[in-house]
C-alpha cells in the first residue's frame, strides 16, 4: 500500500482518511455539484437500500493493526499507535432476495481502459471463493473522466485477470466494459442503482 | 461500550484489543488445553471453511474513529489518535452454498440462562433486515462454564427480544436454547463446526 507522505489537519473524518483515498492524493471526486467520494456515494446508495428494505449492504471498516492504545480515567479508550493493515477480503458485502452480494468500487482516471493494478490479488482470490459459494460478485468500476459507473461481473473480470499472467494485456479495454458490462447511470435515489445491474447478473 | 481502563503492554496483537475483550476484562477463555478466545476459535474454523471450499465467512473488522494520523518520512502512516466505534451489523458474514450467512458470536458465565443484553440493539435489527432478504441469521452462544456452544437461529432470538419490551424476561433460559437451538460440541477440524447448525435452519 502506497502512502502519499503529506499532514492532515487534525480532526478530519474517518472516512477521509481510507488509504484509498489516501493513495489518490485525498482527491475527492467532483462531478456537478455533488463533489462526493465514490465511497460516500456507494454508501448513499446502500442507505437508500437499506431504508426502503431493498437490500442490506454495507462497507467493511478499514482493517488497522492495533498496537498502543491508553484509557484515560473517566473517557473512552484512547488508541496512541495503530497502522493501515491490509483488507483480505472486498469492501462491500450483505444480501439482496436471498443473494449473497459481494463487490469492491474502483476509480481509473484512464479514459480508454480500465488497469488491472487497481484490484489486488486477494481481492480477485476472494470474489473467486465467493462465486465458487454462489455469491453475485463484481467490481463496481467508475471512469472518473465522463462519470461513467459501470457493474463489471467478477467471472468477466477473472478472464482479464488471469490472461495478464500468460502474456495478455494488464488491463481491460473499456469498450469490453461497455459490451460485457452493465452502466448504471447515475440517479436522485439511490445514487448509484447497482442493483439494476445485479438484476441482470442474477438473470442472465 | 464499557471499557476497562487498566493498561496493557505495548506492542500486543490487534485482536486482544477488540472492545468484547475489554468488556470482559481481557479473559482469555480456557478449557482444555486449548485457552483459545471464542473469537479466536471461529476465526479459526472459518479459515478451515475456507481452506477446504466449504463456505467463504470473514469476521470484520473492529470500527475505529480517526482522527489523527502522522505520515513519516519513509515509513508507514502511523494512527496516533483514534477511537473503538459502535459496529453497526454482526461481526462475522460470508456465503455457504448460495446462502448469506450472519452472525455474532457470543459469551455467557450464567449457567441457566442467556441474558439479552449480550445483544445490541442495532445487531438483533440488522439481523431482522438480513432475515427479510433470505439471509440466514444466527446467534452462536456459548455457555461458558460447561464449554457448550449452540447456534440459535436469529428468528427464535428475536421473540425473546421482543418480548422482553413487554414484560417478557430478560434472559432465554438455556433449556430453551438447548431444544430450540443446535448444540455444536467442539470438534477437530473445523474447531467449531457451526455449519452442521446452518444445515439444519435450511433444511427447517
Amino acid at each position: 500500500m502506497t502512502i502519499t507522505k503529506i499532514n492532515y489537519p487534525n480532526g478530519m473524518g474517518y472516512s477521509r482518511y481510507h488509504p484509498q483515498h489516501l493513495n489518490h492524493k485525498h482527491r475527492l471526486t467532483t462531478f456537478g455539484d455533488r463533489g462526493m467520494s465514490l465511497e460516500h456515494e456507494i454508501n448513499k446508495s446502500n442507505a437508500y437500500y437499506l431504508a426502503k428494505g431493498i437490500a442490506v449492504v454495507h462497507k467493511k471498516p478499514t482493517p488497522i493493526s492495533i498496537v498502543k492504545v491508553d484509557y484515560p480515567k473517566r473517557s473512552a479508550a484512547v488508541i496512541r499507535e495503530a497502522y493501515f493493515s491490509k483488507a483480505s477480503t472486498t469492501d462491500y458485502n450483505g444480501v439482496y432476495k436471498g443473494h449473497y452480494i459481494d463487490f469492491d468500487a474502483k476509480e481509473t482516471k484512464n479514459k480508454t481502459a480500465f488497469p488491472l493494478r487497481n484490484f489486488h490479488r486477494h481481492q480477485v482470490e476472494h470474489m473467486r471463493e465467493c462465486v465458487r459459494q454462489g455469491g453475485i460478485c463484481f467490481g463496481l468500476i467508475k471512469f472518473v473522466k465522463t462519470n461513467e459507473i459501470y457493474v463489471f461481473k467478477a467471472t468477466d473480470l477473472f478472464s482479464y485477470w488471469d490472461a495478464q499472467y500468460h502474456g495478455g494485456r494488464k488491463s481491460i479495454p473499456k469498450k469490453v466494459i461497455d459490451q460485457r458490462g452493465y452502466k448504471i447511470p447515475y440517479r436522485l435515489e439511490p445514487l448509484i442503482p447497482y442493483l439494476d445491474g445485479v438484476n441482470k447478473i442474477i438473470h442472465i
